[in-house]
């Protein structure tokens, strides 16, 4: 097991950067967007209403080892963040995984209904490329690599592609390299994604762009490890969401497929792997945020 | 009433346009697509399943106005063609409008299920953002002019958020603004937005791009009354759908608000106005495809 680093400077910065793109968020999807109030309104609920903001953090933080400033990740970080914000409102759904808690609130369709939340969903995607492709502070040929990546990693490829998989693997028990890939596609994708946009918004030379895509290939795995086993430790009110939510969905996971303890000895390693990887990197660039990130996507409680 | 012109030419355009457009189709979204074969064949039986193909009939006219060729249409054309499969795919969902048919075939969650029918229409969706940044004869700036004009048209503040207001505005009976707003939002954006690009990818002048803007607008409303008007008069087999589902679903139409009379010649006079706004620019270039279109929208009988 790893001991336990020291999070403070991490939790200041991250802290600070949920703080900035709460308002950045606040700006690319106001009250007034679009044609419908109460559109606008389901989408703000879906997009405004916290969470780890793991993804736009792993934006800014691989922007600044890139040497990038925090106004030019605001676009990628919050296009990314709408993406995963779509895909939690329509995984939510009835014919998805009806689920009626997210963040310890109602999910959107229990909150609006499920056409509005469809809808609201379809909207914060188009959303996120329109912030992208409208976004300043970089190059033209930076802001379409980051519109090709983060479609590349929510598709039929990548996120959306996982969830299919995932949906289709209901009730089944999977084969380790199974799960692993679902959890890639689904999670690791988007993660990946929000690391080489970051370095892309800073302008940063491919062999970097390179190790952030495999530190992300890393701690996107050990993320949803993690997640896999907090759904069968921590308690309800600790998650936002229903803890054992898994098992009742039917759903493979790490704990029940290798074990809670091996689980936790898989993520711990892929951890040190990412830090192995940064370190490989650390004497021209500051990679201590990056590498406090991956201990803390493995020590997270909630 | 216009005379009904000869449309031989514009039928060997369209045809050749719509079978080249599904060879693009075919090859932006290959069976091999992604992570999930029943995905990506979900997306394959909404996108290629034929249609009147309107839209990026628009993009490769508007390009050959401008000067452009096909092969710098072609990105464009996919791309405007994908975001309409995805919302038909999702307006015919359950908790939407609830169709069963289209384009004489189930509709996409009848035919697979629904949560197959969501993750279609998302990564449609996804894959015409990904085909736009990466297709090839365009500069960097006017791809991405390209991506905010689809995500413009396309998102809250246009056709998504028209079906939003229609939604809303289920069982009332709505002014005729109210009900015009709703068809430029819901189909008038996209279709501006399919020749607006057309223009984008040939490089055309802003002022060309502005003429067949107003000339989207006024055809997008003549394609939606002509839309309604066959509603009414069309027998199912000939629209593909169940002829009077309008009604049926409660929705206000221009034959219902104004008759079926005053809503043929307001499709008429809008079509005259498209052909008198071409005829300002004909002396420069050959305005004959457009205004044929332009006649063939309101005279087309599915």
């Amino acid at each position: 097991m790893l001991t336990t680093p020291d999070f403070t400077r991490l939790e200041q910065f991250m802290q600070a950067h949920r703080a900035r793109l709460e308002a950045q968020l606040n700006l690319a999807v106001p009250a007034d967007l679009g044609a419908s109030p109460r559109l606008a309104d389901a989408m703000r609920y879906a997009a405004l209403g916290g969470g780890k903001r793991i993804r736009p953090v792993l934006t800014y933080a691989a922007c600044a080892l890139c040497g990038g400033t925090d106004e030019q990740a605001d676009a990628p970080a919050v296009a990314v963040e709408l993406i995963h914000a779509y895909s939690l409102v329509h995984d939510d759904l009835p014919a998805m995984d009806d689920d009626d808690l997210r963040r310890g609130r109602a999910t959107c369709h229990i909150a609006y209904d499920e056409a509005t939340a469809i809808l609201a969903g379809d909207t914060l995607q188009t959303r996120a490329f329109e912030v992208l492709a409208s976004g300043g502070g970089h190059s033209d040929t930076a802001r379409l690599a980051m519109v090709r990546t983060l479609a590349h990693a929510a598709g039929a490829g990548g996120m959306a592609g996982g969830q299919m998989q995932d949906m289709q693997a209901h009730g089944q028990m999977l084969t380790l390299p199974a799960l692993e890939e679902i959890h890639y596609l689904k999670t690791g994708r988007l993660i990946t994604a929000a690391l080489v946009m970051g370095a892309l918004a800073a302008g940063a030379p491919a062999v970097l762009r390179d190790t952030l895509r495999q530190y992300g290939d890393l701690i996107g795995l050990a993320f949803q490890i993690q997640d896999d086993i907090l759904d069968v430790t921590a308690a309800t009110e600790q998650l936002g969401k229903p803890s054992g939510s898994d098992e009742r969905h039917g759903k493979s996971t790490f704990p029940g497929l290798i074990g809670l303890e091996a689980s936790r000895e898989r993520a711990a390693q892929l951890c040190q792997q990412a830090h192995a990887l940064l370190d490989s990197v650390a004497t021209e660039r500051d990679v201590t945020l990056l590498k406090d990130l991956a201990s803390y996507i493995v020590a997270r409680t909630h």
